[in-house]
């Protein structure tokens, strides 16, 4: 009998935490991405982060651009250039091993779990949790006919929700980019606390978002997408387009209060998302009244031949979509092939919400995309 | 204007995972465990695992006991002895650098993102995901009175919740261990899975389960906990203990459709969270009827004199808990202490289910005591 190894396994992390609460003079603070009571990553005053790395036998480690240098405590530390505020993916590499940082949170991204540093400011008060009502983000099991597997969805319902027992609300399905998977939009993208500060402050309707795993795994032995098709990622989602539309949202109007008609629903969604959004949403106008394309990864588009056609006419377009949305940065890489593909839209006659904002291909950006977008929704 | 940009940000970890899929001769297969894609670590037909990590820089490279071997191709790896099916947290340690393995999810577990690795097995059938009904797992935030803050639960809600407008439920609250949190019992425990077998299978009254984040952080400059006062873990709870019965259950019970008294609650935990569960469960005989201590971080308890003289009376705790169950392996370090305090239990006439098995201090053995545990509650 050893009475003390009850306490040891419930103290020797916390007496790890309590070695490492030294406040810093210097005013820097644990970024708000942290595991809980990991001290590192540090964010200063001005935006510039230090990390620190224990690795006493490494010849190199990198964060970025940035190489750490080694102390005399075996621990590595760089302190870096001042970061926009907002959210940053960032792996760690020690001796060509690329991984994660033991101090920070981890998020599906690069299709695998991942280091990111949020850098607090003004601009994050928008996704602060706050002393408002709170919705729910519940994660669901399904059954996919389309794929004959179970599958799973994050859903998140407004405040009140399990209280007011008979308000049907509509839904916003909302997809993640590449390499990402269903729990982005509300780890990354705090989606739960933009609507619910939205609701809060009465500019967005009480509504139901719906994650999926909008991913695209390669068929087994078959031969690359040929160039030319990819561009588009057009014709890539027929199966997660028969998921989406004969699967998850028969699903969702039984298992939710859902008002089940084309006009309380909408599908949106980021990079690749986006390309998904799009090829759905058009695919089936007779579900869908709005479409929202956050930096979606669609390059010159042609309406008169893309989509099978389903834009060539602008007017029966105009009639059905209540919203078509386009947003993207100024800095993302795929800017100019969206702005193309906005022109030929336009060109040819069909009604859109452009918005060229600052911000690059991250997620700082698709946070207020939802945030400008969703008060447009269900009007 | 680079049109390949968007195929290329949504192909290119496609690409990567595609180069990967060799199937191998083997008969070995990927972890379940593993990122969606990741063909390493990989599990051997007689339960030995190989890792593989590149690390092309590195000098050392080592998981667990076992050292890796670096190849031609900058790859290091290691083939293990056989695992015992069951949950394993693992670490990969590179020149000093002690973290996760990129081709596994993680888990919060040792107060960080971890990873680990599942073997499969005939052991695995009772908490895999079936073609019956499933519950859903949420994220709920609401406010806690005693520490002024919004905090996170997580709350299971059996199949047939949201359809099944009427019906209350009984409420199992459910915690993890030390350095975890109350994502533990969903993601390493599969509660959801483990309820939704045994509920399809008649075993287990529906009912809804609720993990919160018992995680007592260090108060800053306070001294150590006297030594002698830490072993039971019995007076460090008071704050979680009123988070539990002011915050949680009056949240959980106006929310949810629950019946809210005593004779329908019950609570639970693993190591740290078990002696949360005896505290909290001793302390609120008012509250709940059934307890459950899972390989309980709980040495040599008097009865006497510990929980406040609250255990002196047996026949008045016989008289209010229908349930007191205690489970704990024989391989765990916490065995003997914990098998004394059942010795004490019973000379003191405290009526206990008494469950020895094999096994350690793990998820494994959690798992399955979850499944022992729920078909006798509420009866």
């Amino acid at each position: 009998v050893n009475p003390w190894v009850a306490a040891a396994i419930a103290g020797l992390w916390l007496v790890q935490l309590a070695a490492q609460s030294t406040p810093a003079p210097d005013g820097s603070v644990p970024a708000p991405s942290n595991v809980p009571g990991a001290q590192y990553p540090r964010v200063h005053p001005d935006n510039s982060v230090t990390f620190r790395i224990k690795a006493d036998g490494a010849q190199k480690v990198t964060i970025g651009a940035d190489d750490l240098v080694k102390g005399a405590d075996g621990f590595w530390t760089a302190t870096t250039k001042p970061y926009t505020p907002g959210f940053h993916y960032y792996s760690v590499v020690v001796d060509g091993f690329t991984t994660t940082d033991p101090g920070s949170q981890t998020f599906f991204g690069y299709a695998r779990q991942n280091s990111a540093i949020e850098i607090p400011g003004p601009e994050s008060d928008f996704f602060a949790p706050k002393d408002v009502p709170h919705g729910s983000v519940r994660m669901e099991w399904y059954f996919s006919k389309t794929t004959n597997r179970w599958r799973r969805a994050f859903v998140y319902t407004p405040p009140g929700y399990d209280t007011s027992r008979n308000t049907r609300y509509p839904v916003l399905y909302l997809q993640h980019g590449a390499g990402e998977d269903e729990t982005g939009w509300s780890r990354q993208g705090h989606e739960n606390f933009i609507l619910d500060n939205l609701i809060a402050a009465g500019r967005v309707k009480p509504m139901v978002v719906v994650n999926e795993n909008g991913t695209i795994l390669p068929v087994p032995g078959a031969p690359p997408a040929p160039r030319g098709r990819g561009v588009m990622l057009e014709n890539r989602f027929t199966e997660f387009d028969d998921v989406v539309s004969r699967d998850l949202i028969p699903f969702v109007d039984a298992t939710f209060r859902t008002i089940a008609d084309r006009d309380h629903r909408a599908i949106a969604g980021l990079s690749m998302g986006g390309a998904e959004a799009m090829r759905i949403g058009v695919n089936h106008l007779e579900q869908f009244s709005h479409i929202g394309l956050f930096s979606p990864a669609i390059g010159n588009l042609d309406p008169a031949v893309h989509y099978d056609g389903k834009l060539s006419s602008a007017a029966s377009i105009n009639r059905q979509l209540r919203l078509l949305w386009i947003g993207i940065g100024t800095e993302d890489t795929l800017h100019d092939g969206v702005k193309a593909s906005r022109e030929a839209l336009d060109r040819a006659g069909i009604k859109h919400v452009w918005v060229e904002s600052a911000g690059g291909h991250t997620w700082t950006v698709w946070r207020k995309y939802l945030a400008d977008f969703a008060p447009l929704l269900f009007r």
